[in-house]
């Protein structure tokens, strides 16, 4: 289960604190003239700033929604990665009939199922441009560590290891070819969700789109106490402040949101998903593996500490 | 079928009767101000709320639309769980093709499916973090509650015990290499509601926009009193509450709607969907299992009042 | 083929003529108040309902449109039903691969066909509450009405009878255990379209929504002649029933369109696409058992009327 | 590959011609009591236009999108057909293992492939009302035609030849029962396909969205010259009718593209489509058969003209 | 991995100066003869062009939207390209069991996975016209390349060789028939993505809706320095030219966007997708096949600089 990490307010607050700095001197800067220059015509009709902020509310509202749903179809992918997970960990427990239960063959679904661990580590770390092999010892063996470090795409390794101990499991007769394709259905699944994360990833948000809603706030900003200030007088200047701080926190949030796997606050909870996962694996195996259950766990506390 | 349970407005407005009180003393004591003490000026001109509620609605929208598909992606994922209960039902049923109907197989059915309506009920406590074993025992074996009651993730451990059970079947020849595999995609099927309800559980929509459309509500109702005592003078005081009652009101729903497992009564109907699926489920069963029906009827009545 | 039956403008005006005959009531008592009395001071700006006027539109569009997506979705399942419909009667007939074609054989294909266009009828009618069972006579036989009429949810209780016949198939060998998968999952996908629908007529729209725009519509609609009492005078009566009629009409298209299964003009279609199905179905089986054709027209002409 | 036919502007200005004159009128008439009679009190403040108008866009952008969705809907069935039928030719050519190609086995290659160019030309113009068997006499035989020309739903009678090719296929032992099933889905897909364009064409926008938008649309014309007048003078003339030509003329384009099979410019291009997947299934086609392709060239050069 | 390419906004500006020009210059024509003529009856209220921009507002948020869509669904296409290629490498190098590796299936399966590069490389150069053959000689053999050069689809023809192999792997009993159907269907995805890509290059977006959004920009842009005359003086004309430049560029942006296959800066990066497909096949390849790597990452170093 998921943490429910709050996004900390404070650090988005702490973001913005130098934008909130600049337009409180900026407004005051406006008000001093105007009060003690009498340069009254410097005043604007509150129109103008009105039809921008419509304008405003649209992009930003598109600018959003956008963000939104990458930041969801991220938090669907790792959704995903562990509905899968779970069900090749039950698959390879279920479907491989074999009459006499072999050490041989026990030892191969303990692999094959802490690999499938290893994988969602080292996608993770991966899309964080984290080392994808740190803190996998305890899951692989050192002949699989030694091959998937010399792969560029370690994830992608992991996967061809899973298919290529599917093919001997097949030619053991542990598994027959149905089951097989069953099986490498699931990989299918787990590789497009791998693709589907880096290409979240690697697309960026149309920078033109980004840049001229910036420009719009800002614009909309320098407008706003020339506006107010006949209606309002000093009293402006914690108005002002108040409505910019919305519209530049509306806008970091988006910022936040498209990007979900870079190490944020706002990030996708990817190490408390495979810490889940690697959880329900482990469980799922002891069971069937009871005798190993109490020297293992000692190892690696530090996974169930969520 | 589910109960067209009407969400109690009462419990809603109940929710912001606080919050009504407070606007309507805020909105009295400028009243008392501005005509009792002729404080004219600090009547300010509508534009200034009226370009407020512009942004406040688009806000508002895009809450509303992301806590409805949330509520909704919900609802259709317990849809999905009551098709699948059935489709699995049928296939236990109709899929185990054996020549002579022996009393182990049809012992199997009956614990299977049992199982499988257990299954739903242990989903929707573990969501609403009550206790998942509770009222499992007449669906499942003394047995199988030992089993499960070891695993903290009680719904996948009956997802687990429905994968030994078709390794069993598919042992004792009850159904053959296909058929395992056709049943095993439902269990996959199941396994993907199971997280797609835990992603939505456990994530968190976005605080800084919660906390953005709540401040931006709050400070449009306050400033609403100054814009509209100019033009209605005392008749402004219910206006506002109506007003502010109206934009707290859709705020509110949008936060109940975007949990939809917290127990409270815009939730997910579970209970319902559980005992929809546990009445056909059994009355399946019955139907192949006659014999037993009167006698098993008795104990649980509470099931068919829906 | 679905009948083009235009939702009757009529019929949905006549349901707003109540509301429609007090606007114009109340509007005129104002403008007696107003020319007559001499009240010119309950004239208010109209900055005030035109704010009001954009945040109803955006309630509408949020409310239209998720009306507008629950009855596409009813629509775009029952056409997934015609889709599965057919494709389950080109299973039957060609994926039974049997030598010599024998009258029994013949006859289950026949009594299959005839089944599944049963099981619409009774979808359909349990979706309205009527009598699932009524004018299946001349579609299943007898003990097939007696058996099903022994389950409160009869659909469900039809696909059984599907399922059955399909194992019965098996062992006889007219189908392969591939072949008994593939249509079992045309099977899986009707359950699906079945819950589906019952998902839709179960689950309420969240009455704050409903509430809450309605009574900003009257809410609005009581502003108006007070705004436009200055600009229009007299003129003002019909100005304001037409602006009322149109936001109250667009509300009551949601509330139509948002239940689509509740024997209403605007519902789903569902009778024609049953008649359609059942029309396609039947050619499908009578070219294939061409010598029955003629003696059976007759007794149910009234299918072949759209 | 699709022509990229412009929409020709011209038609749809043609389209709309009527009721700009109309309104060139109407705007003339005001103006001319303005100017010359004096009837300066005719005239109304900006404000209420300026609503109309943005409740205008918002049930305009909500009908474009409706329409828009349906048209792009249409387009992705069509493509998905081209894609299926692509896929059915591989599989006919490829899936089928006969050790020693026999003439038999490659006219029943040829006559399958030439069948689904036959289908989609079929379903256009069922879709379109037009005769289904009018240009099909080339890619069918005689026998064929005659058997389909007995159904009312020509393409699905076509479907179902398709079936019963593949059961004879399976008789001949030239596929498997595997690969019998994977053609079937490919099938099954066609036949969704087709349903899915049936279900467009027959189901109407609702109709009260329709007459409510025209309504508003009328209404805001009518309202505008009277609003204008007072700035604008005589220059209003041209400015009223472009804003207008520009709602009628985006209204137009909804109601267009929300009927995406009626035979207009704006329509699904199927023809094109048909022609695409008729030139790529008989390229296919050739380079298996390659001694044919001169001869048979000649009859119908036209396909393959653009 | 994608590069992170960066849209260049040098590249969009570029595009727009000469609107930019003609603004400003059309602008200060107005200012000139306002100020030095005294053509003050010019000015028009600031409320028209406010409209305007709400109703453009709407208009550019719809196109945004559609074209995000377009450019997304592009994106999403080939992200799914990546992973079915990815797919397809493991599975021809998993699926295939052979007791005895030979030197025919290690040159079957390097063949095998050439060509699926090969194919992604000439999906992308017929989408943006190019010729689809450059750059595949070190990919295809020569047989291969004169085969498909007969083609006018080429990637279509490349993807009848993979299924001809499949073929030939099934006859060869290097496959069974499961696996035959397994990788079959990865072939009827990478089928249906290419016709996605298709589909979306050859649909224009609907050329109404595109004129009437340039005309309404135009229209307001012509209007604006009318409106803003009178209460910014010559200050209005870097106020214009900035908000105009706005409209422009947000607008232009949709133009790229909505056709994401036309060799632009903003394009789908098809390019890199291939060469990162590329790389990863061939490490999974060499990996099978240590000893061929060392000669051969010679010849095409270039494909290794991303």
């Amino acid at each position: 289960m998921l943490l429910k990490k709050n996004i900390p307010i404070g650090y988005v607050y702490g973001k913005i604190k130098y934008e909130i700095l600049a337009v409180a001197v900026y407004t005051l800067i406006i008000n001093v003239m105007y009060h003690y220059y009498d340069i009254n015509y410097i005043s604007i009709p509150l129109a103008v700033p009105m039809v921008l902020g419509t304008v405003l509310s649209l992009l930003l509202a598109f600018r959003s929604n956008q963000a939104y749903d990458r930041w969801w179809e991220a938090r669907t992918i790792w959704g995903a990665i562990v509905n899968d997970s779970r069900s090749l960990g039950r698959q390879v427990l279920s479907l491989m009939n074999e009459p006499i239960e072999s050490e041989d063959h026990r030892q191969f679904q303990r692999r094959f199922i802490l690999r499938q661990s290893a994988w969602t580590y080292a996608l993770a770390a991966s899309l964080r441009k984290q080392d994808p092999l740190k803190g996998l010892e305890n899951k692989l063996s050192r002949r699989e560590l030694n091959y998937i470090s010399q792969f560029s795409n370690v994830p992608a390794a992991i996967l061809k290891l899973h298919a290529r101990d599917i093919r001997y499991a097949l030619r053991k007769q542990w598994i027959n070819p149905y089951q097989q394709v069953a099986i490498d259905q699931i990989l299918t699944r787990l590789c497009d969700s791998m693709g589907k994360c880096e290409r979240i990833k690697n697309t960026v948000f149309p920078a033109t789109y980004s840049l001229y809603t910036h420009f719009t706030v800002l614009f909309f900003i320098m407008l706003l106490p020339f506006a107010l200030i006949d209606i309002f007088g000093a009293m402006e200047i914690p108005l002002v402040i108040a409505i910019s701080a919305s519209f530049l926190l509306i806008e970091k949030m988006a910022i936040h949101l498209q990007d979900p796997f870079e190490n944020k606050p706002t990030d996708t909870p990817m190490t408390s998903i495979c810490n889940t996962i690697e959880r329900d694996l482990r469980q799922m195996l002891h069971e069937e593996d009871w005798n190993m259950q109490k020297t293992e766990n000692k190892p690696q506390p530090a996974y169930y500490v969520m």
